[in-house]
């Protein structure tokens, strides 16, 4: 396969640094868990090498779709996650092989159209179960050996809970010279540790990330609070990085810091908080106006929301994505329809102040996260005090009736 | 392409016949318009031949979760109806064209597993501009030659909303020889003639179908509720069928006559109506205590939700689709998460009772129709009187200020 | 105290006859409960000898509100019941003393203004525990003594959930020479023992009713459903009688054949349900259509419900009650506030109009009523085969990892 | 009228030094607009001269309820809101007249139980047509003569925007010699003019204050929010003072600023937020956890709310209030009911854990506030830029098509 984009197209800093808006892709394993090809849970991308041709389908959807950056399939493809999950994988399949066939795939599928390669690496059990800093570097090396030898066109360091490891994984990755971005998968409260969103984007472009920014755990409104407070972060520190967000294409405006794997509809329930293309024209229409150039989703982004991206910004970009011949601008292919009623929809005002139902009159609009909100030894003090009180307050009501 | 079912496979009544749980496939039109291949309004299936290999593989994810019935991508694919739309399809393509490649893709496919092609037809837009029976009845013979041709192992004649036309389409495609089945888009309240479920189905029967049912326009529950009322037809009239059901992945407990085309959310902002593939397990379950043997989906199944009946039948079958070795039962695959609260959603009772929340607390959970529900006089009328009694209380607090 | 309607007034019969809209009062026991007066469970008006002056008050306020009838506050003062709830009253009061108190606060009242006076009974636990007619009609007989010594102007038998019951409370108060009107807390689907609403209506109406309808346990919307079943099964009996509807101000689209007794939220979380004034004067129109003239409420209607009647339906009688000077028509006494958004709200349209949120973002729409839906015999088979059918699909994932 | 509390009670300091919780009063405008005696918009007391057996009745329910304060029904009584509002009462009454009555009514029922009575002053129409500090606290020392000449035991100003006018009002009180309380309608965002509420705290306890806090506008979460911003303010002052809570009795989670007058709902939809009595069981026990000690409600408080404060904290006061005699502790009196699963809700877990349902699937969960939100230049900035765009949209679609 040869590299069309190092000959003819201008890489990801050059478009970038010239002020284009570079829309990314959406969300893989959420998208192949749908269509059967990954398990939820360990959520490894073993399918580049069983089902070839799911993955480039998917690729093609996006790029269709608007997609400029194709990230390789290699989400959770670290040596010691894939082994850690071995027992999921009906034939071990290596890690190397895993990368491998995925930057083929993501070639294959960016040749036919206008968009770069991006290798990805993303946060390692090595690092959750304390192993240190050469340890958890050696991984992330193992990865990139495949992407230098695949050349991709740059690097992606995404979804780190923790600024240290996302670190490690930047400095790993800026050894091979190659453009490198990094995206946490955090909110406006910060990482794991409690570093604010404005130091880590700091953490990150001193360790040599060209673009910094958000993915995943939150919902596009929240994202773009946190990537706000990244780009403030920055200007207070005199530091210069191009803006990236990849949200959920979830509402989420009631989970707590650790985002949507707290809420209690995570992964199996969450169909009702699926976002529209409508809301995603917001989204992106905000994240542009934010001063965010590279635009894109990640879990529950199926092709039709990385589209929106694209419709929306389209005055800016001058031009429509392949994926617009199927589809009208705010609805206008309804113009025809039999229904006065449903002509009625065929515009832009209409879509835009829908409050769509959820047709579940049975469930909430918000549910409270999981987790630990108050330890063991709290609530026991908890249950005891009350347990005392009711006693009390029963023999009051008691003593009231004799 | 060789046609194997005809040689090794069990057609479709002998597998009903002999007991056998037969699912069939998802939305197509929904499906493809979310991965950019349709255009929502005129939902035309012309990408059967600009895009076949996105056909293709969504026929192959279908087959892959367990599909029994790959239906051809011909959707609307009749001669009137790809003309009336044909200032939407880029390049002319000529309605047999579509027909025949998406007869040869679905039998590419069917043959990589133990599936039947079925021949689809639906409601002509002749009929609904009132041309009569001969020519609505040429239409049809139309797609049934080509059908024929690629010699599919059975025909459906789906989604339509007046028994008489649904009678006329049973009978052309009687005139092949091969089995029929026939499902209409209504609810309990029946036809758009008012003729209810129970006399379609035995409309349906005496016309020829072996099969009969619904399909689309409304969610699962509310389709049961109608196939129960065609039994419960054919049993008064003494007539034998199989029993089939293809309802929308869209809760629509709120719509009213016409099914989900009169939501407002329709078709753009559907979203928070998806089901949950927990949903369709309590769906297959139910059709399948109801008797109904021949069990898929319509707009808005995903190859997910296929999978779901085919895991919540496969105690019955004895055996899981091939997509299951990507999917635990009841979520058990979450059982080694490292949070316990995660951990603790590993289990049936977990995702049976889950009331999962929308994430939108500015939004209802249930719409009106849209609608004419009053006529333009009985409007007038009753905004006149209410006018005059408006005035008069008007009057009557003035006095009392007085 | 002298009884002025006997001299003055109209009877309840010459009003109805001569087609005025005479309007009801609301909700003792759900109102006092809320005023610390009644107790929830019992539901018994000893505070008629209690605290007489709250009692009176609350006359007050619906005669001020425009309560044509005023009901003797003795539901549930039989005499069976307060013996049975004899443990909640703190010191033991006779029924007879009750039932006396009662009249004479709701005579004193009546005489200040335009209104009759109705002595109440209802369901008892004669009944319910299988008394025979006898019996249960002596226990009637005792409270009719007391309306009779204090001269009512007529009789209600109310909240019935047996007609039966219902039509031997109807034969004991005919004997009084009163007129009798008998309301049923039943819905759509009839009483306990499954008569139908118009059937229900019929043997009423034959037993010496001469104004019969719902009250309890319904809203108003399925209320006036019921009331509309009623009418239509006298006018096919070709009975004539006043109709009559107080239902409560809950919503309660989502409760089972036992009304709003098994939904989880009674008695003490049904604040969410409250009506407002503006669904009230929906309901008075509505009712006013349907052709009922005696409109009133029951739990949950407080006076401004009341009043909220007698403003809708100003124009067709010609004045305002009393309590209308302390408000304006459909919110115009906002019209002079200084913020414009809430000058804003100053019109019908506003009001009529709104969709009002319940600021419970965790909370449903709707609630699964309680009750024994499903016998437990039945319970037990489903749980065993579901038990069988899950360790079947373990089996076949085991099977299928191996 | 002797007053009764100078000779034999505690004053309120007295109690609240000696660690007492002393339980407030509920909201009077709101109860008393629904019993059909105050005006929703104007908001006046006229009716402690119209109507005080109503006005006494109220005072009465909350004494039983176990309120310790029962504050004079002069909310909005200084003359140049009468005059204000002089239209709107029906025949005029002098301001004098009114906080007179307001101030005998409320003295009467304080001398039949153990309760204080309590001038209060409100915020002024002078104040927001910005007439200088001599005349606002004219007018509060007009209402402050009416006080010291019917000797009330204390006093509060309350329901305060801006805390440079109920500096103005505690000045003005202090002149008296009484205690004051001090308590704002804001929630955390601060006052109208910004102040936070901490040195809104800090700057009544200088000015005089000796309790302070917050009423009205707000929920009971987000006013303990706000009152925990004030006792945090304090204790960085190194000020000493006690701390109220009379929060509303409405769910306001989605209010902006100034609170639920901007709520679309306000005033005539606001049932489906109000509070159950278990909602105020939790308030009542976080606020006396912050600290808080005089604790009662504004807005939408009922007797019964008051009640729930009383029993949730009777076991740290030892004793239940009267009303309680019709009440049982958590639902206990449900325990005797027919029906098992209506027994099953005779439990403190049942009520505590209840989500109820509103019954309006069409109405949403929470509202977006009313207001200017954006500028009247940049909304029409935003239109001119989005019609651009909108513009260019149009033309690429149509490009695209040709």
């Amino acid at each position: 396969i040869v590299n069309l984009s190092s000959c003819f197209l201008q890489g990801i800093l050059e478009r970038l640094d010239a002020g284009e808006i570079v829309i990314g892709d959406g969300g893989f394993v959420f998208a192949l868990e749908k269509r059967g090809y990954v398990k939820a849970g360990p959520w490894t991308p073993e399918a580049a090498v069983e089902h070839p041709e799911a993955v480039r389908q998917l690729h093609r959807e996006f790029l269709r779709a608007g997609s400029n950056v194709l990230q390789t399939f290699t989400f959770y493809a670290s040596e010691d996650k894939l082994e850690n999950r071995g027992n999921y994988v009906a034939e071990k399949i290596s890690c190397q092989k895993v990368n491998e066939a995925a930057c083929d795939i993501a070639r294959e599928v960016a040749n036919e159209g206008d968009a770069l390669v991006a290798g990805g690496v993303s946060q390692t059990p090595s690092y959750l179960s304390c192993k240190d800093k050469t340890e958890v570097k050696a991984v992330f090396r193992k990865q990139l050996e495949v992407f230098m030898k695949k050349n991709v066109d740059f690097l992606i360091a995404e979804y780190f809970e923790h600024v240290e490891e996302a670190v490690w994984a930047v400095e790993v990755l800026k050894e091979s010279g190659k453009p490198v971005a990094a995206t946490m998968c955090i909110g406006p409260e910060g990482d794991m540790h409690g570093v604010p969103p404005g130091q880590c984007a700091v953490q990150l472009v001193k360790a040599g990330a060209s673009i910094v920014g958000v993915n995943c755990h939150f919902d596009p409104e929240i994202s773009l609070e946190t990537v706000k407070l990244m780009k403030e972060g920055l200007q207070a520190a005199k530091l210069k990085a191009h803006l990236m967000s990849q949200p959920l294409a979830f509402h989420t405006p009631d989970c707590g810091k650790q985002g949507f794997i707290d809420l209690p509809e995570f992964p199996f329930g969450l169909e009702p908080r699926i976002v529209t293309r409508w809301d995603i024209q917001k989204y992106a229409r905000k994240a542009y106006d934010l001063g965010i150039r590279f635009i894109g989703g990640c879990c529950g982004f199926e092709p039709y929301h990385i589209r929106a991206i694209a419709e929306e910004l389209a005055p800016e970009r001058g031009f429509l994505p392949e994926a617009s011949e199927k589809h009208g601008s705010w609805g206008d292919n309804l113009s025809m329809h039999t229904k006065p009623w449903v002509r009625a929809r065929a515009r832009k005002e209409y879509w835009e102040n829908l409050k769509p139902a959820s047709g579940r009159p049975y469930c909430p609009s918000m549910s409270k996260p999981d987790g630990w909100g108050v330890t063991k030894g709290a609530r026991e003090l908890m249950q005891q005090k009350e347990a005392t009180t009711e006693q009390q307050l029963k023999e009051l009501f008691q003593k009231q009736k004799i």
